[in-house]
């Protein structure tokens, strides 16, 4: 796959970038390298100490800022084919003046939310007005993807599933996390991914902790363990499933509760639809676990956003009163944890379709029984 | 190897950290998470959206905020270790306050270089005078290196030279940059590192790009190539280390300017010695290859800080005119590109002792010959 989309979608990004600029009331947009600098000009440059950075004023052009030892890493992006004038310079030189050319000292400043305070402190200083956050403009152009974002995450939503349906050769009781994760690491590249971005084998109480990664522990015949794994493929676009997995039958309290626990994700993914609000979905998962006497054990959120970032908005939470709208893509993986003991999670990447969702991952949802 | 050195450490770290905010006039630092977060609390956590943040006050304990999420995360840190109080929040509610808790509404407060705008912007909202740079107090810290760390960054030397003595092995005429860029990042892998950080093969023409990384483009018996190849090892401390290969013998001009680079980069090295200038160390190496006219072919500084950041303090650029001191670790890394024919690179990394320095990659600094 190309790394990027056509020249014309980034232009029309760009336009329409601009456009919410002005609406917000910003003299300009400040976007540092990451996923939204990628989201708008196709360019995957990840810098760090020199600055490479796309204005977008409310009027004019935009213009790039960047060190020369940077120019070729853009040379594959949408940069040269649009015509975007690029303002390069070298170490020692000073890159915020130059990023600051033609706005005013008073100009209304917006910034990538990934800008590092190694860059944007001096760009306040030398402003009149604290720059705010650009979140507003860039999410409201990320949240929605059109048809070629959609087919490439439906391209990693595929990719992760079929990981999954491998996991019996992975997956045994006697083995580590960490030997378990080095082959998963392995499938989830030859399954058609860049890169695995990140691997949790959270075995018996490991599963507890839902950020758990991998560690040294032997997994026993007895133990549940979740399994949470994605990655980018080309031109950029995540894959996040979980599936949670048991050597033959589990103990009675874990089945019940695992019950539970799938009824509130397919509930979740049930009320989804434009109309309805972030939060409401949380809610839908969360209220049958509550009515279960499990909500105490559900301890995060219900999903978030995925795109050319594995978080990224719309997020799935309490207070998120966004309006879900169709082409929106975000995960739905309720859980529940018991500290020392087991953990489970169910995750499914879902967009937000005419009438309701489409869920971009299709294994089953029960708890997966290998052989112990 | 640990994740961490141990306990007592960090505690000296943290303790240092806060006489640094007072002489600096801060009334706090606020550290997110990244390499400042792991040099002072011995904890790889990386988090985006949900803050984490170790908060240094000129007087009084530490503290850290987290998500309840990543509490786990923390577990293995010397956080608990040495009982620094955390403070951690559930999603809904507002990390900001929770980070500024205990400090006037007027602190003068410092953030940490990698600190993202998504959360410095809410924190300098709260806070009447703007956040600065805390990089004074870190980098005072981090560029002088202990014992342990040194020894860290010893091993990290030792695996990449293996790497590039096995190099033989993988870069041939008729593969492809990608092929090669694959057999290295394996042998990265397995000569000691978590994982390979970084991976240039510029053959020919993308030798000429001092950043290029990896392409589709076949290597040519008549190419030049520039490996530049590095990670971190346990405890997260990187190598960096560059060697130019060619099949064959080159051609004349190509000799005649590598053995001026070869000439600089030896220079650089012996003017290594604490008392001296970071700008007069890329001097040295700049200075002979102006004299021999090929100033414009060196486009870049001569080298950077190295430590749990691939890049870091003391950068070895003009205008620095930070003085080198005993424990300091930096590359030194001249190099000559000729834009749509070759390029060559000579990088070791170098600790500043008593008297001088100590090369810390012992790889012969001759353009490589392999069979062709």
């Amino acid at each position: 796959m190309a790394t990027r989309f056509a020249s014309q979608v980034y232009a029309r990004r760009l336009e329409r970038a601009a456009e919410l600029t002005r609406d917000a009331g910003f003299d300009a947009i400040i976007v540092g390298t990451g996923p939204d600098f990628r989201y708008l000009t196709g360019s995957p440059a990840e810098t760090f100490e020199r600055l490479t950075a796309l204005v977008i004023p409310a009027v004019g052009p935009a213009r790039v800022v960047t060190a020369r030892l940077e120019l070729a890493s853009l040379r594959e992006s949408a940069i040269t084919e649009l015509g975007i004038e690029i303002a390069d310079w070298v170490d020692g030189e000073d890159p915020y003046s130059l990023t600051l050319a033609g706005l005013g000292a008073d100009a209304k400043l917006a910034v990538s939310d990934a800008l590092p305070a190694l860059h944007l402190i001096p760009l306040a200083q030398r402003t009149s007005a604290a720059p705010q956050l650009a979140t507003a403009v860039l999410r409201e152009l990320r949240m929605i993807k059109d048809e070629a974002e959609l087919a490439a995450l439906a391209r990693a939503g595929a990719a992760i599933d079929r990981v999954h349906a491998r996991m019996g050769e992975f997956l045994k009781p006697g083995r580590t996390e960490a030997q378990v994760a080095a082959d998963i690491d392995a499938a989830i590249r030859a399954e058609g991914h860049d890169l695995a971005e990140f691997i949790i084998v959270g075995s018996g109480p490991n599963g507890a902790d839902p950020h758990h990664e991998q560690s040294d522990r032997v997994i026993d015949a007895a133990d549940i363990v979740v399994i949470d794994i994605g990655g980018p493929v080309q031109p950029g676009y995540n894959s996040d499933s979980t599936r949670t997995y048991c050597f033959g039958e589990p103990r009675a309290d874990i089945a019940e509760a695992y019950a539970v626990l799938e009824r509130a994700q397919a509930a979740a993914v049930a009320a989804v639809r434009p109309g309805v609000t972030a939060e409401s979905i949380d809610a839908a998962a969360r209220d049958i676990l509550v009515d279960a006497g499990l909500g105490e054990h559900f301890i995060h959120r219900t999903g978030h956003g995925i795109g050319l970032s594995v978080h990224e908005e719309p997020y799935i939470v309490a207070g998120n009163r966004d309006v879900l709208r169709e082409g929106m893509a975000f995960s739905v993986e309720p859980g529940v944890y018991f500290s020392g003991d087991w953990g489970a999670r169910i995750e499914d990447i879902v967009v937000v379709t005419a009438d309701g969702c489409r869920p971009l991952n299709t294994r089953p949802h029960s708890l997966v029984v290998l052989p112990g």
